[in-house]
C-alpha cells in the first residue's frame, strides 16, 4: 500500500539505488540541501520530471490574505507564506538534440547518495537516449555550511559509445511553474509568480537576476558563474531575460570524453538594501565561492561536518536503520539551523513549502533541546530571532488584551499567521516553550551575555503574559482557563496541566533571571513586586488531579469526557482530523499527540514515579499519534516507566518518519521536529537524560535489541560523553571543571579525563500499555542490523 | 450621541414627522412592508436618496463561498445570502424637468405614517423645486396579506401654485446598485448584480421582467401594471430593457389638478418552473390585484388586520411608548410570517439583508411562541418548513458523525451556512428549540394532523441527535459535552444547563409523541427500545450545580472562571465582541445574552423559586445584553422573581429595540425576535404565562407604571383573554370547552362566558440586582403616557 523510497541502512549515507517517479516529491525532501539560509530541494538537475520544485531563502516570504467566512475581533487578516525563489539548480543536457529526460529512452541505472559526512548529494545515471545514444551523467551538489550564500554543482557527462553532439544549458529561473498543492489544509498555499523582475544581466559564463516580492518587500538576488573543463572544444553562449538566464555549452565529445561544468550559485536578500547593494552582495559571495573552487568548498564542508559529528554523533549497536535514521536526523537538524542566524527555524526547515514555511512551538520544544546540546550557537540564534520578534509579540498580547508578549503560534516574520484561533492563537503554551528553551540554553552553556540580551527579555515578557492570563481563584490557586495545550484534538480547556506546569517554570525562571540580572531587569521595568507576583503565581499554580481515576487529567474535566469510539474507527480514518469534525474530537477523550505525557517529560520534576507510570498507562490507549510530534515524547516516557520495547518502537517511528514517509506528507518537506525527536528519544529516552532541575541527570537503560548507545552532549562548552551498554554506563568529560551528575537518582561528580562507570538497574514495568486498534506503533524486529 | 428617528407614541401609528437623511436606512427598516413572502424596504418612492434599497422574496438567495484561512473537516464551504430582487417601488417625479429629490429645493413638510391597523405606509410631502415650483406629493403603499404575490402603490401629485409640466416614471429595476455593506461581520455580504435576465416584455402600462440567479437556480418574475387618473391629458409611454422597465406619464397639470397613478406589482419565483410558467404566475397575480383594485386591496388588508388585532392585540394603560412598541412588534411579527408558508422566518424578516437573510434559533425560541398564541397557522408553517429541511439536517448530522438530524444554525434553504463553528454548528441547542416549538404548538392547538406529519418527525430526529450526542457517564448521569449554549461569549462547554434541560424536554417530548402516534412512529423506525433509551437519557440528564455559590453554573466550571473585568471596560467597548477577542470572552464569566436565565424561563419547571431568585441575581451582573435576544428574557425572569421595575426597564429595551435603534444596526433590518420578545416580556413577564407543564399557568403582576394590561392567547382555537390590573386579574374564555388554568400557583377552571377574577398577591423581591457598569437598562420614567 504505502509506496516510499527504500534506503539501504548504511551508517553514513542515504542511498537511493533506482528512481521511482511515484515518490519523487518525497525523495526531493529527503535529498534537500540547506544550511538554514539557502535551501534547495533535491530536484533532478534537468528540472523535470519533478514532484515539487523548490528553492528557498530563510524569511523570503509573501503576504497572503487570511479569509474568514465569519470573522472575529483580532483574527489576523494577513498571513505569510514561503515562496519558491529563483531556481539555480537546472542544468539541462541535450544529446544529439534529444533532451535528457529519465521518462524517455532507457535509464540503465540511476543512483543518488546523500553523504552525511560530506554534506554532498551525488547522482549518477547511465542513460540511453531514444535514438540509442548512451551517456554517463554524474553530478554533485552542495549548499555550503561555511559560505552561507553559496551553493555549487559539479556536473559531468560522457558519451559511452561514440562521438556525440552535446548541449548543456545551465539556468537561473525565477517564477517557475509549480504544481497545484494538496487540498490538505496543512499543506502550503502556493503563490503564483511571486517575483517581480528588477534587474537582469549576464556576461561570459556569468548571469545575475534581481527580483522583489510584491507586498512583503523582499529583494532577492541570485547569481551564477561556471567553470568548464573539457578536452574537446566547447562553445559557450549566455542569454538573459527578466526571469531566466541561460548559459549554453556546445561540444562534440568523442567516446569517453568528459564535459565537466562547475556551477557556482550565490543568493542574497534584503528588505532594506537597494538593487545595486543586493547585486554587489551576491557577486561578493560568488567571487568567494569561485576562489574556494569546487574542491575547496568540498573540503570546507567536510571539515565543518567532521566538527559537528565529533560533538553530536549518536553511535549505537544493534539497529542499523535507527543508526542511519538518527544521523540523518542530526544532519537535517543542522541543515535547518546551522546558518539561520537570527531567522526562524521552520517546521519543515528549508526542505519544502509545508505549513507555509512557518515556525511553530516545534522549534523550541524539539529542535532547540537537540541544538542546545549539540550546536548551542544555533539554538542561541533561534532564540535571538524570537527576541527580535518581541515587538510583534507585544502587539499581539495587546490585541489579546494581555500584558507582556504573546509570540505567534505560526509565523515567519513574527506576526501571527494562524487562521484558526482555537488551535493557533489559543495555544499560548508556545510562550512557556520559548521560555523553557531559553532557560535550558543558559543552564547548558552558562552564556550570560545571551541571558542578559535575549534570555531575560524573553522570560520577562512571557512571565508577564502568564501573570495577566491566569488569575488566583478565591481558593488561592492560580488558574489558567480557556487555552489549548499541545493536543490539537482538544481546545480551549481550563487548566491544561502541560500549560500550567510550563507557565510555572516560565514564571520561576523569569523571577530567578531577574534576580540574577537586577540592572537589566530594572531596564525592563521589573519591580520586586512583580517578581513576587510571579513567584506567588508559580507557587499557587493549579494542577488538576482526578482522584477517581488516580491520574492527571490533560485539562480539567478531560477524564470526565466520553472516550472516543476507537472500536468503530477504521484504520483508514486516521488522521482523525481529516475524517471527523473538531466538534466531535474536542468533546471526547482522544489525544492527537503527547500533551499530559509531554508534561511528564518536560516537567518530570512535578510528578512522582508512580504518577508517571499511571498517567502514561492511562493516556497510551487515547493517544493516536496523528501528529509527528508525538512518538518521540512517548518514547521518552515509555523508557522512563520501563516499557523499553515500546519506547524502542516509538523511537523507530520518530526516527524513520521521513525516510519511510510515515505520514504521507514528506513531499511537502521534512518533519524537522520529529527528526530532532529521534535524538530526544535516544538521549532522553534510553539515555534517560533530564535537565529540568538545573543540572544533568541520567537514567540510561537500553531496549533488548540495542547492545550499545553512545552519545555526547555539550555542557558549558565541554563534551560530556555517555556510553551505555545493557549492564553499565560510562560517563566521561573532555575538559573543563568537574560536573555534578546523577545516574538513576544517585548523584556523582565527573572530572575531565576520569571516566565513571555505573551499573544499570533493571526495570520492572507493568504490563505493556495498549494503543487504539490500528494505532499501535510498528514493532521493530529485534536485532535488525 | 445616538441619532435615531423619533416616533410620537401614537397607539396605532408609527409616524415620522420630518425626514432625517442621517437615519434614512433605519427608517427604511421600520417602514418596511412585508407579508412574509414579499418584502419591500421603506425606500422613498423616487428611489433616491436611500440608505439601503431592498426588495426581497422569501427564499430567493444566492450561494456564496465560505472561505477559511485554515479549514477543518466538515466546515461548510458554501453559504447562502439573500439577494435584492427586482425593485418595483420606484415612481420618479419630474417637475418642469427637475427631478423630485428631497436633497434639493425646499422640503416644506414630509411625513410618513405606518398604520398598524391598515397595514399601509402613507407618505405626504410638500416640496418646492429649486426653480420654485411647489408640489404636493402623496403616496400609499401596501404589501398585501391576502394576495401573497402582490404589492400596490397609490401615488398622487398636485401642483400648488400654477400649471406645471409633470413627468412620472414608474419602474421595475433589476440589479440595482447597492451601497457597500458594513465591515461588521454580522452584517450581510452584498452580492453584485445577482440576476441574469431571461425575459423582458411590455405593452400599454404593463411590463414584466424575468430573471434567474446564477448558482442557486432561482427564477424570479416581477410585473407591474398601472391605473392612471387625471383630469388633464396624460401621455403614456412604456419602455423595457433586460434589467429595467419604465412607464412614462407626461401631463401638464393646472394648479391643484391631481395626477394619480395606482401601480400594481406582482412577484413570483420558483426553482422548478419555466420562464413561461413564472410569467403566467405573476400575470395571474397581477390580474387578480387589478380586479381587486386599490380600494379592494385596502379593504382586504384592513379586514385581515382587524381579525389579527381582535385575537392578538395587547392593550395597556400607563405607557404609551410601550403600547405603541408592542403593537409595532406584533405587526412586524405578522409581516415576517403571515404568508411565509413553509419558508423560513428570517431573523430580520424581509426588512433587510442583515445576517444574510438567515433564519436562526430565534425563530423557534422567540417568534414561534408569539405566533403559536396569536397566529398558530404561521407557527405551523414555519415548523413545516423545518420539517422540509430534515434531509439537509440528517446529512449535517452524518457530517458530524451523529444520528438523527442536526438542523442548520443559520440557513435559508436548510443547509448549514455558519462560517464559525464554535458559535454556529456547535450551538446544537437549536434542535431542542425546534422540538420545544413543536411541542408547544401541539399543546396549544391540539393539531394532531400537524403532530403526525411534522411534529413527530421533528421530535424523533432531534431526540436521536441528543441520544447520540450525549452519553451516560460511568456514574449514570447523561452528559452533553463540548457544545455551545445561547450565550455566544462562551463556547464548547460541558453540560450547558439550558442545552441539557431543553434536550431533556426534547427527549421526553419525542417519547410521548411516539407513544401517542405508534403507527407513525413505527414508520420512522422508532422502537420501544429507542423510546426507553430516550426516557432513560432524559431521566438521567445531568444538570450541574455549584454548591459553593449556591447557583447553577451556565455550564460546568463556568462559575470557577474569573469574572470579566467590568470595572475597566468602558461603555464604548460594547458590544464586547467588536472590541475583545473570543479568547478572552470565552475564558471569563461574562454573558452576552440570557442563557442560564433562558433556562429559568423555558424550563422553569426544573427550578425552585429560590433557585430562580439566586440564579437570576447571580447572572444579572454578568449579562451585558450584547444581543437583542436578551432583554425580553431577562424581563420575564425579573418579573417572576419580583423585580417588576427591572422587568419593566427590560421590556422597554426589547420593545423599543428598533424604534429607538438601540443596537445601531436597525439599518440592516428589524430584530424580529426582539420584537416578538416584547410580547413575551408582557405576556410571560407581567402576565406570568407559562406553558411548560402542558397547560397554561399565569402569575400576573404589574410594575408600578402600568395600570392595566390586557392580552389574549389562542388555546385550542379559542380566545382566552387576560385582563390584569394592579390588584386583580380577570380571565375570560370566548368559547369551547372549559380550560384548567392556574393563577399564582392555584389551579382553577375557566368556562366560556364565565370570567374569573383573582386577586394578585404582592411580591417581595430582594434588593434590585445590579448590572455591569454602563450596561444597566435605561430606567423607564414611570407614568410616561
Amino acid at each position: 500500500m504505502i509506496t516510499h523510497t527504500a534506503f539501504p541502512p548504511e551508517p553514513w549515507n542515504i542511498r537511493e539505488t533506482s528512481l521511482d517517479l511515484e515518490v519523487l516529491a518525497q525523495s526531493e525532501s529527503v535529498f534537500a540541501l540547506s544550511n538554514g539560509h539557502v535551501g534547495l530541494r533535491g530536484n533532478l538537475d534537468e528540472g523535470e520530471p519533478h514532484g515539487l520544485p523548490g528553492t528557498y531563502l530563510n524569511s523570503v516570504f509573501e503576504f497572503r490574505p487570511l479569509p474568514y467566512a465569519e470573522a472575529g475581533y483580532g483574527f489576523p487578516e494577513t498571513g505569510q507564506t514561503v515562496i519558491d525563489v529563483t531556481n539555480g539548480k537546472p542544468i539541462r543536457l541535450l544529446v544529439e538534440d534529444e533532451p535528457f529526460d529519465v521518462r524517455y529512452g532507457e535509464l540503465r541505472s540511476h543512483e543518488r547518495v546523500l553523504s552525511l559526512r560530506d554534506g554532498v548529494l551525488r547522482r549518477t545515471a547511465d542513460w540511453v537516449s531514444p535514438a540509442g545514444h548512451r551517456m554517463q551523467i554524474s553530478s554533485a551538489r552542495l549548499v555550503s555550511f561555511t559560505q552561507r550564500a553559496t551553493a555549487a554543482i559539479a556536473y559531468e557527462v560522457r558519451p559511452v559509445d561514440g562521438p556525440l553532439h552535446i548541449v548543456l544549458q545551465s539556468e537561473l529561473v525565477a517564477n517557475e511553474q509549480l504544481p497545484a498543492m494538496s487540498a490538505d489544509p496543512r499543506a502550503a498555499a502556493a503563490l503564483e509568480a511571486p517575483l517581480r523582475s528588477e534587474q537582469h544581466s549576464s556576461h561570459d559564463a556569468h548571469a545575475r537576476l534581481v527580483h522583489s516580492t510584491r507586498a512583503s518587500g523582499r529583494r532577492v538576488g541570485a547569481a551564477m558563474d561556471h567553470v568548464v573543463e573539457c578536452p574537446a572544444d566547447v562553445r559557450t553562449g549566455i542569454e538573459c531575460w527578466p526571469d531566466t538566464a541561460r548559459l549554453t555549452l556546445t561540444a562534440r565529445l568523442a567516446q569517453g570524453q568528459p564535459l565537466r561544468v562547475v556551477k557556482f550559485l550565490a543568493y542574497g536578500w534584503s528588505s532594506l538594501r537597494s538593487v545595486p547593494a543586493i547585486s554587489a552582495q551576491v557577486e561578493a559571495a560568488l567571487t568567494l565561492a569561485q576562489e574556494s573552487g569546487w574542491e575547496g568548498l568540498l573540503a570546507e564542508q567536510r571539515q565543518y561536518l567532521d566538527d559537528y559529528w565529533a560533538r553530536a554523533d549518536v553511535d549505537l549497536d544493534g539497529d542499523a536503520e535507527v543508526q542511519q535514521a538518527v544521523r540523518f536526523a542530526l544532519f537535517q537538524v543542522l541543515q535547518a539551523s546551522a546558518r539561520a542566524e537570527r531567522r526562524p527555524i521552520p517546521a519543515k526547515g528549508l526542505t519544502g513549502p509545508g505549513y507555509d514555511g512557518h515556525a511553530f512551538w516545534d522549534t523550541e520544544s524539539y529542535v532547540l533541546p537537540t541544538l542546545t546540546y549539540t550546536t548551542p550557537h544555533a539554538a542561541a540564534d533561534a532564540l535571538r530571532w524570537r527576541h527580535l520578534t518581541i515587538p510583534a509579540a507585544r502587539q499581539q498580547a495587546r490585541q489579546l488584551t494581555l500584558e507582556g508578549a504573546a509570540f505567534a503560534w505560526r509565523t515567519i516574520n513574527g506576526d501571527e499567521s494562524s487562521g484558526y484561533w482555537p488551535a493557533g492563537t489559543a495555544a499560548l503554551h508556545i510562550n512557556a516553550d520559548i521560555a523553557d528553551a531559553a532557560i535550558r540554553l543558559v543552564q547548558a552553556t552558562g552564556d550570560e551575555a545571551f541571558e542578559r540580551e535575549a534570555g531575560l527579555p524573553l522570560l520577562v515578557e512571557t512571565a508577564r503574559l502568564w501573570a495577566s492570563l491566569g488569575c488566583h481563584h478565591p481558593d488561592g490557586a492560580f488558574r489558567i482557563d480557556g487555552v489549548t495545550g499541545p493536543d490539537e484534538y482538544s481546545a480551549l480547556a481550563n487548566n491544561n496541566v502541560y500549560t500550567n506546569l510550563m507557565a510555572q517554570r516560565n514564571l520561576r525562571g523569569a523571577a530567578e533571571a531577574a534576580k540574577r540580572h537586577p540592572d537589566e531587569a530594572a531596564g525592563l521595568r521589573v519591580s520586586d513586586d512583580e517578581i513576587a507576583a510571579w513567584t506567588r503565581a508559580a507557587d499557587a499554580m493549579f494542577v488538576p488531579y482526578d482522584d477517581k481515576h488516580g491520574v492527571h487529567p490533560q485539562a480539567e474535566q478531560f477524564t470526565d469526557l466520553p472516550v472516543w469510539d476507537f472500536a468503530n474507527t477504521g484504520p483508514d480514518q486516521y488522521p482523525l482530523l481529516l475524517h471527523f469534525p473538531y466538534l466531535q474530537l474536542y468533546r471526547k477523550q482522544v489525544v492527537k499527540q503527547a500533551d499530559l505525557v509531554m508534561a511528564l517529560y518536560k516537567r518530570g520534576d512535578a510528578f512522582t514515579a508512580d504518577e508517571k507510570a499511571r498517567d502514561f498507562a492511562y493516556y497510551e490507549p487515547l493517544t493516536v499519534r496523528d501528529s509527528s510530534l508525538s512518538a518521540s515524547i512517548q518514547a521518552v516516557i515509555a523508557a522512563e516507566v520501563g516499557h523499553l520495547d515500546l519506547a524502542y518502537d516509538y523511537l523507530g517511528e520518530a526516527a524513520r518518519m521521513d525516510l519511510d514517509d510515515l505520514e504521507h506528507n514528506t513531499r511537502d518537506g521534512l518533519h524537522i521536529a520529529s527528526l530532532a525527536g529521534a535524538w530526544i528519544a535516544l538521549v532522553a529516552g534510553f539515555g534517560g537524560m533530564r535537565d529540568s532541575g538545573g543540572s544533568l541527570t541520567f537514567a540510561p537503560r537500553l531496549p533488548g535489541p540495542l547492545a550499545r548507545l553512545t552519545f555526547s552532549v555539550l555542557w558549558h562548552g565541554q563534551r560530556l560523553c555517555v556510553n551505555v551498554t545493557r549492564t553499565e554506563a560510562t560517563y566521561s568529560l573532555e575538559g573543563g571543571d568537574p560536573v555534578e551528575l546523577a545516574h538513576h537518582g544517585e548523584t556523582f561528580r565527573l572530572t575531565a579525563g576520569q571516566p565513571v562507570t555505573q551499573p544499570i538497574p533493571s526495570a520492572e514495568p507493568g504490563p505493556r500499555p495498549s494503543q487504539a486498534p490500528g494505532r499501535e506503533p510498528v514493532r521493530r524486529r529485534p536485532g535488525r542490523a
